[in-house]
C-alpha cells in the first residue's frame, strides 16, 4: 500500500473536533480547518481521534464519521491523516482500525487500554497486535502515555522485536518526558525505518535532539508554522535560533498551564488563533472561561502569535 | 416505578462476565449463575457490567445483550438488578441507561469519566445527570473509585444537594478505604434513604460500623455465604464472631493479593469454588496462571472456603 | 524493666512542640500541657517528637531537651512517654534511643526512613533493629505511614516474625486507612501482647472493630475526652453512640481538612482549646492563617468543642 | 568572594561517601578518589554530601567531617567543592551552611525540606534564605528534585525574582525531565550569570540543547570521560557524535536501570571502574548483589568503559 511507504515524519496536528453550542460535532468546519492547516501553519499531517480530538469522549459511530471527514477534507491536500483507533475495548478498538482501512486513512495509532490494564509488555503487544490485525495494511503506531494510561511498561520494551509481533508497526507517539527511553527507542532501532513522534509540545527541542523525527500534539494546530521555524533552525544546525523559537513557544504554553491548560482551552485558542469556531467541549469537560481567554489572547497578542510578524516595536515579549 | 421504592441492601454481587476460551461472551451459564449465588451464597442482588464484569472491555452492544440476560434470568429469583452503564463516552453511557430501563433493570450505576477528567464537583455531577435523565424512572447510584478514576473530588461533596441535580440518586458505591469521606456521607444524609454500598470487601466490617447499608464486591461471588455470617453477627451486636468472620475473609484475600489479585484471578477463584466456566477474561488481560490456581486452591481448602463446612478437625487455619 | 510490662493502651496524645514567636522551643508550657492533657482531656499517655511535634524539624540536641521535659514534667501523671526516635540517620536515630533510654522514657519509636529508602522488609527491620539494639530495654514500636514515607512495605510483612529480630518489639503505630493490612497485623498476632495503635483519628472507629487496642493522634490532644467518650461506648457495644461521637469528630476535621490541614492548624486549634501557647510552627511550615483559626474557632463553637457541653439548645449541630 | 565570582560550570561528580565493611567513614581513600577524578574522568568539580554520597544518611558530624576532607583533599586539584548542607531541620541546615563557609567551600546547594512541607513558593524561598544567610559570603545553589521531596512548587517560580531575597544565589540543581520548567529557568534569567546545572545524567543531552550550563551526577563519578566527549562534540555543534556519546552512555544506564540501580550499585560500579574501595552503603541501603555487580561488570567491558578504548574490534556494543 501506498501510503505505507511513505514515513510520518515533521510536525502532525491532534487534531480538535469542533462542536456546536450544544456539544453535537460540527462536521461543516473541517474543510475550511484542513485549509487552515495546510496554508496558515504549514502542517500536512493529521492525528485524529486523540485526546485533543475527545477520541474517548465519542461514540464509535461518531469517531467513524470524523475519521471519514477528515479523509474526504484532506485528500490531496494532506500528505497523511492517522486515525486514533484506541478504546478500552478490543472489539470497538478493531472495529475502528478496519473502518479506518477501509476509507483508505493512512495510518491507525493506538494507546494501550487503561482501565484494565495490562500486566506485562507481553500482553500488551497481544492487544495491540489484535487490533493492529484489523487493518493488516496499515502502518501501527503505538501511542505511548504513561501518565495517562498509568502503564509503567516502557516504550523501549514494547518496541523490542515488535515487527515479527506486528509487520504494520511503523513508529511511536511519545508522549512522555523520559528521553532515556525515548532515547532508547531510537538507538536500538536505528536499522528500521520508524518514525519517532514525539508528543511533549513545550519541550520538542530536547527530543529533537536525541533523535525525533517528527511531532505529534495540540499545539500545532495554532503554532505549527513557529514550530516548523524552530525545526528549520535545528536543521540548519542554528541552535541559538532553534532555541530562541523553544523558549518564545515555551513562554505561551508555561503562561497558560499556570492557568490550567487542557483539551477545553486548546479548543478556545485554536478559535481565537484561526477564526474558525472550534466551540465548546464536551462532558466531562467544560467551557474553558472567559478569564482564560481574555488571558491568552493577550499572550497570543503579546508574543506576536496572533499576527507573526515576528518583530513588532516595542513588543518586548515577542520572539526574534 | 416499584423497584425505585425497595432500597438495594445487603450484599451485592459484582458480576463476572462468562466468557469461552476464545474471549466470547458464554450467556449459556448465566441462568445457572443466578441460580448458584441466590442458593449457594444467598446473595440476591447484582451489579452487572462493572469492573468485576469487563464492562469497559466489552462493547456496547455486548454490554447491552449482557443486560438483558441478567435481567432475564434474574426475573422472580434476584431481588435486585443494577446495570453499569458508565463510559468514557457520555453518549454511550446514556444510550446504556435508555436501555437498561428499556429491558426492566432495577437502577443504574456510573463511574467517572477518567479520561478526560472532570475538572471539579460540579462538572462530575452534570455528566451524571445527563446519564440519569437518560434512565428518568431508574434508581441512580455513583460508582465512587477515585484509585482507579484518578479524580480527587470526595464524595461526600458529590453527595451535597445531589436530589435535586439528579432527583432519581438513591446511592452510592463507595469503593476507596477513606473512611472520613464514607462516614460524612453518611453522616450528611441521614434522613435521606441512600444506599450507601462499600466496595472494599476485605475491609467490609470497618465501613459497616461506620453506617453502610450494604456492599458491592466480586469476592461477594464466591464469599457471600460467608460475609452473610459477618453481617448478621454484626447485626447482633456479636462483634468477636464478626471480627473472626472478617479476619477468615482476609486470610484469603490477603493471601491472593500477594499473589497478584485482579478480574482474571476472581475469575478462576469463581470457577473453582462454583464449579461454573468463567473461562478466561478477554484482553488486555490474560488468564490467571496456573500457578496462581493451585496456591488459590490449597488456601481455599485451607479455609475450608470450598467445602463450608465451618468446623474440621486438624484444619487449623478454619474459621470458627 | 517495669515499663514493658505494662501495655500501652487507650489514646495516646501525639504531642505539638510549643514554640516562641521566634521559633524557638517554648520549654515553660510544658508541665501545664501535661496537666491540660491529664485533666481536661483524660489522656495519660504521650507521643513526643513525633510529626505533630516537628520532630524532624528540631535539631537532635532539641529533640533530646524536648524528650528529657516530657518524661521529666510527666513523671508521676503520665503513664507512659513514648519518644519518636526516627530519623534519616540511623546513628542519630541510634543516639536519640539510647538516650530515651538513659532518661527513663516508657518506650521508642521509629519511622522507617523515606530519603533513600530500603528496598524490601528485611532491609527495613534490619534498620529498625540497629535503632531498637540501642536501647535494649526499651519498648519498640514500628511507626508505619507509607503516605509519607513512600515505602510500599505492608506492616503485616514487617511484624511476621519481629520478635526474633527484635525483642523489644511492642507494637505498631499504623498510621493508613488499609485495614487490610491493619486487620491481618491483627489477626496473625492474636497470642502476642502486641499494642495496635490506629494513627489515623477521623476513622478510628472503624479500626476499632478490627481489633485497634490503642491510637496515637494530634486531635487527642483537643479532642481527647470526645474521642474517650466513643471508646467508652464502644467497650459497652453502645455502637450506635460510638457512631455518634465518631460522626461529630468528623464533622470537625472534615471541616478543618477542608480548609487546609497540618500541624500548623494544629497549633492554632490547641492554642484556642486549651488556651496554652503553642505558638506557630517552624520553617518549613508557616502559621496558620488568621482565617483558618477564625473559622476553625466558629466550628469549634458550633460542635461545642471549646466548651464540651454536649448539649446546648438552639445549638443543632452540637452532638448528643 | 573569589569563589563567587568563578562560576560553576562543566561536569560535577555527586560523590560517594566510601565505607568501611562495618559502615563506617572510609576517610583514607578521598585524596586517592580526587585524583582518579581530576586525572582519569577529567572531572574537577564535586557536590559531596548530597544524596549519591548518602548525605542524609550521615550524622550531623559525619557530614562536616566528610565536606571538611574533600575540601582539604581539594584544594589546588578541583575547582569547586560545593557542599550540601539541606537537611529536615533548619538548624542542622544552618549549622552545616555556617561550617562549609569556615572550612572555605566553594558553595553551598540545598534541598527543599520533604518530610513537613512547604506549602507554597514563599515559605519554600524563606526556608532557602534562612540556610542561605548562615553562609551570607558563599554562592548558593538550589537543588531541585520534585520526584523525592514530593514538592509540587516549580524551579521556574522559585526562580523569579530569587536574587531580591537570596543575593548569593548562583544556580540550580535540576534533577527531573521536566524541561519546560527547565528551559524557562534558562529563559527567564538569561541576564544573570546563574549556573542550570541538570541532572538527570541519562538526558543531559536533552538538557545541553535547553540551555544547561553544566550537570550534576553520579555517572560522571565513572563515565566523566565519556560524557566530556559529549560536551565537546556538543560545543563542536557535532551533534551526530554528541548523540552517539549520549546512546552509548544511555545503553549502560538502560541496562542499569532495569537491574535496579541506586547508591548501592552506584558504589559497586565505582569500585569496579576507579579500583578505588567504596565499599558498601549504610542502612537503609545494602550492599547491591553479587549478581548486578557481575552484570554491571560485564556490561562496563562490553561498552568499553572500563577501558576508554573506544574502537575495540569485535565489540559491536563499543561505541565510536
Amino acid at each position: 500500500m501506498a501510503s505505507s511507504k511513505k514515513k510520518l515524519q515533521g510536525l502532525v496536528a491532534a487534531t480538535i473536533t469542533p462542536m456546536t453550542e450544544h456539544g453535537e460535532i460540527n462536521f461543516s468546519v473541517i474543510g475550511q480547518y484542513v485549509d487552515y492547516l495546510v496554508e496558515e501553519q504549514g502542517v500536512k499531517n493529521v492525528f485524529v481521534n486523540g485526546t485533543t480530538g475527545e477520541g474517548l469522549s465519542l461514540s464509535v459511530s461518531e469517531r467513524r464519521r470524523v475519521a471519514e471527514e477528515w479523509v474526504t477534507k484532506g485528500r490531496n491536500k494532506l500528505d497523511q491523516v492517522v486515525i486514533h483507533v484506541g478504546a478500552l475495548s478490543l472489539k470497538e478498538s478493531q472495529e475502528l482500525a478496519q473502518h479506518a482501512a477501509e476509507i483508505g486513512a493512512d495510518g491507525i495509532a493506538v494507546i494501550a487500554p487503561f482501565f484494565l490494564k495490562p500486566w506485562n509488555k507481553d500482553v500488551l503487544i497481544n492487544f495491540l497486535k489484535e487490533v493492529a490485525a484489523a487493518a493488516p495494511a496499515l502502518p501501527f503506531y503505538y501511542y505511548h502515555i504513561p501518565a495517562v494510561t498509568g502503564i509503567k511498561i516502557r516504550a523501549e520494551e514494547v518496541l523490542d522485536g515488535i515487527q515479527e509481533k506486528i509487520p504494520t508497526f511503523q513508529g511511536l507517539k511519545f508522549s512522555d518526558t523520559d528521553l532515556l527511553d525515548f532515547g532508547q527507542c531510537v538507538d536500538q532501532n536505528r536499522q528500521r525505518q520508524f518514525a519517532f513522534l514525539f508528543g511533549v509540545d513545550e519541550q520538542l527541542l530536547s527530543a529533537l535532539v536525541m533523535g525525533a523525527t517528527g511531532a505529534v500534539g495540540s499545539t500545532y494546530n495554532y503554532l505549527g508554522k513557529k514550530t516548523n521555524q524552530m525545526l528549520e533552525a535545528f536543521e540548519k544546525k542554528d541552535f541559538s535560533s532553534a532555541l530562541n523559537h523553544q523558549f518564545c513557544i515555551q513562554r505561551f504554553i508555561n503562561f497558560v498551564v499556570k492557568l490550567g491548560f487542557g483539551v477545553s482551552q486548546t479548543k478556545a485558542i485554536m478559535t481565537l488563533v484561526s477564526g474558525i469556531p472550534m466551540g465548546p467541549p464536551r462532558l466531562p469537560l467544560q467551557k474553558a472561561s472567559r478569564e482564560f481567554t481574555d488571558n491568552a489572547e493577550a499572550k497570543l497578542k503579546s508574543l506576536d502569535f496572533l499576527s507573526f510578524n515576528d518583530l513588532k516595536e516595542g513588543n518586548l515579549e515577542a520572539c526574534s
